[in-house]
């Protein structure tokens, strides 16, 4: 705790003081660029990653980045996710998984969840990643390479459960608010994002942009 | 009540009775080739529609064909739809609209549901569907067009909420079903299905088969 | 798939065209006799079983023949029957089981519902008839009596649920509704009703009509 | 407060001192006669009103003693009613409401009801109550006559949601439990019952006794 | 049954004809001095352990007394609790406990509630207390004095529970409100309350009043 | 969405590469000093307001950092809590709301959020703030002034909420887990802490440390 209140006397003497005009104009309201929705692991800093300001990224964090479909829970996932849609009307919302994820890897090895409820009933919003894996990769069963596939099957059923939210329904119907499914490997500082046009995820420095990409209706047969 | 026991008495006499072997089989075991979901209207009949024999179709009846996102209530649909997909293994799942359809309409005039407490709660699994009519299309204010689109739109938000439903999030991930999403017009007797390609509900007969469409993961921007 | 649509060219040709002017009508609106409330198993085909035409049942099919109780969930039975008995006025409610039913059969084998997380959730809304035929029934042992006990008691159970939301309540209180539990016996093609007077499962053509009973609150001690 | 401490001290002093050996047994174990299930209202007590000792009733108090259905709440009154019929072996079960109840009011003046989330939440239960009154007595305007005919029908109403416990849905079905609706009124001491026979509240002097009455199953037409 | 049809009888011979006007003062409204929440076991009578009248004492009982958390459940505890708080204006509001729980046994050996589900369901909202027994006192192996420990504990742990209830939490805030937690020895009559000054629950009669105690917020570091 | 792209390969370039040891080590696990709870608003960085780097604050962040009581909701909060606690292992857990709160503003003036119906639903965990506020400083009417006392007062209700979770409650009980309610002012970069000794929120720097607090129950009267 004093290492926090140490810092938070350096952030005042030195970062904040040295900026004192810009800090003083956030308080007149925020304008985010994007919606950022990560994982609570202490090891990622959207901030650092991102290289962003204070006042450029609305970011919500739960463990596992999981966000329980639209009328699942009236929990905060869906109130911060409205709010930054219809209030603060981000251009972008990314769902940003990582490696050596916990709760990915609660997900594999279900029997330890007795003494974690909370976490086990959670996990029920990522019920889908779990039977992608079972049941579509049998054949993978490298812990390594299994853990790695759970964390990019999430990232994309997650993206699915974005879409039954109302507010992102219609804002990426219109076009007013892309979606995108990032990875972010803690050992390498890469980024690995999805491509639709490739069909896997592929490190951000090698997709091309502006990226023009209907994000409506392509999902159905017939 | 009294035609309904001259009807059951009329089947058993001429309809059975002619066709007693295939009925004694249908005992054995079903094996439908699909799960057809739609509205609870009494001018919808499944099986005269698709002149389908019984043993064909498994068939989840609701109000409105509204799928809530998989979590969002422990009720009859998600139970039907993981029963059709994961025991009984149907190959496609059609979620059939149709025009004229009194759930829809009250998605559109929701002043008269205090009344209804049941069916407005229900409705909140076409919040998308609303909010995609009102925000997305404010220049379509002829009623039956209105009501047409609310429709259309309504089969596509409610395809969005089934893909949540882990049992199909798998099943479509391996290819093994097939989504459809259609709209039955009472007064021509025509189906309209969406078609991807062209990005809108185009007559059955014009769309040409097989469709070969890859159903996964092709909504995302990046 | 392409069975459905085939059989859907064929409605449209000679179905439809030759009855088009009463297809048309009924665009005009739905005054359906019913509400049939039955399982969404294939072989049951409730236009076919009463030998009704398009506009005279509305119909809620969902597995199992399940109806939570009011406020159990938010879901789609609580809607189309609010929907069925407020606005559509129907005059009787029929929730029909059937033999052979699988939901039933996985209530008796509860073991194998841990890969049907949805169908088990929902189960719950039939623990009356798990308990009823389990603390009540237990000199019965024979698999094929114990299904056929575990149907014909879970319609009754689902009447009591029935009769626990509002509009049914009202309505049966004051004899607009009235409430009828059936089993359909897939192999004869027979009917069973239940009939209060004798206390059990009836065939249909051996209940004389009109039948009067007083539907309203004959259950209580004291 | 301090004349909850003096009565506690009076109590130890005289009533438990004088009967030490009668409240040592209690301490083994008990075995209540009936599950009492009434309004928290302070006017009721039940002990009191039928003069029972520590140990003859198990009881349930909660505001318009009301029970919502099986799986509609996983709160306290589920549990205990399972724990009265499955563990204590209860006899009989008693839901007796009472003249000037407040809870009742509030149904009849909703207006009030903004201010008391959680009352307002909960009377969602008595849903069934408010219809019955409104759409099957819309002639009875009086407030007094109103409010009795509230608490009587909401009496016969918690009936229907009791009826809906496994436990409980189980045990009459056996004959091992049996259910009465009881009114209360305040102001003359007098107890109602409901009386299946008549189909009316009668004074309770005024039913012989035993009234040997089959409490399953006689709800239904056909 | 007839124990309590012969009590009632009694009660209106004797109690209330003897008292009537006091009975008929009540029917004008009731002003209880306290919100009185325990445990629906038949051991238990709160008018009887301190002394108090019809009209003193506003009573919740459910079993365990457990106050699920807010939000938690839409439940009668809830509601009961907002209206002795926001309509009566209860001054006091006491949790007591009792020696010899059953419900309080169930938490401490969970293995025999698979055939109690609403009881285990119910049980999660006194899962801290399970917590803090098992993690905080492993040391405390007798089943007696573990016992205790879980009833005491799951006095305080309740009262945190009613905390986070709004009316509660205001009021309380404004001093309008106390809160106690008590727990009574049915073998010996003795009530013991929890001492915040000494930590721990110490008998009635050795606590001096009046207590002057702030109830609010010194639960904090820093 | 160009400038996060840029961002991110920027840390790539700088960041990443001249800490890679740092870096690649925090991969193999994670040790987190605290658990962070913060809104989702933009103009927050915990790490540098505390001047953490990566792996050493575990974050939860939501609209309001309003945390749900424990089974009000089984949505994010409860889970990422319970994982930092019982496998992270967490000593200290920081509220921290802040100043110019949105969250907070719409808990003020409610009558906007009925086009944010997620907001609303989720604001429902914050009615006790709003009563705390509406009820209890009446007097206060200066907008700024009221905001402020709604952005202190959640913190601590919130925290309030916070003890509910069974591993909260438990590992507070022991001592190993310590509670903590910050306000951060944007305007100036000051952090407020609630202090239990005076009652009232006091700027970080003035508290001397190490504050040595019981945090276990002093909570009650008598
Ligand atoms: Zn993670
Ligand atoms: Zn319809
Ligand atoms: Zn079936
Ligand atoms: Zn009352
Ligand atoms: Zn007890
Ligand atoms: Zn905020």
């Amino acid at each position: 705790m004093q290492k926090l209140l140490t810092g938070i006397h350096q952030f005042q003497e030195h970062v904040f003081a040295s900026q004192q005009k810009f800090f003083e104009r956030l308080a007149d309201g925020q304008h985010p660029l994007a919606l950022f929705i990560t994982c609570s692991d202490s090891r990622i800093s959207p901030n650092l990653l991102t290289q962003t300001k204070p006042g450029e990224l609305f970011i919500l964090r739960v463990a596992g980045n999981i966000i329980p479909p639209y009328g699942a829970v009236h929990g905060g996932e869906a109130a911060t996710i409205e709010y930054a849609v219809s209030v603060l009307k981000v251009k972008d919302i990314i769902i940003c998984g990582h490696s050596q994820c916990g709760a990915m890897g609660a997900i594999l090895d279900g029997a330890d969840l007795d003494k974690l409820p909370a976490v086990k009933s959670y996990l029920q919003h990522a019920e889908s990643t779990k039977r992608i894996v079972t049941e579509n990769y049998p054949h993978i069963t490298d812990p390594a390479a299994k853990l790695s596939l759970t964390i990019e099957e999430n990232v994309l059923v997650q993206l699915e459960n974005l879409r039954t939210h109302p507010s992102v329904a219609a804002a990426t119907g219109r076009g007013e608010v892309k979606l995108h499914g990032w990875v972010y490997q803690l050992h390498t500082g890469k980024v690995f994002a999805y491509s639709a046009a490739s069909g896997q995820f592929m490190p951000l420095e090698d997709l091309s942009f502006p990226v023009e990409h209907d994000t409506t209706r392509e999902l159905l047969a017939i």
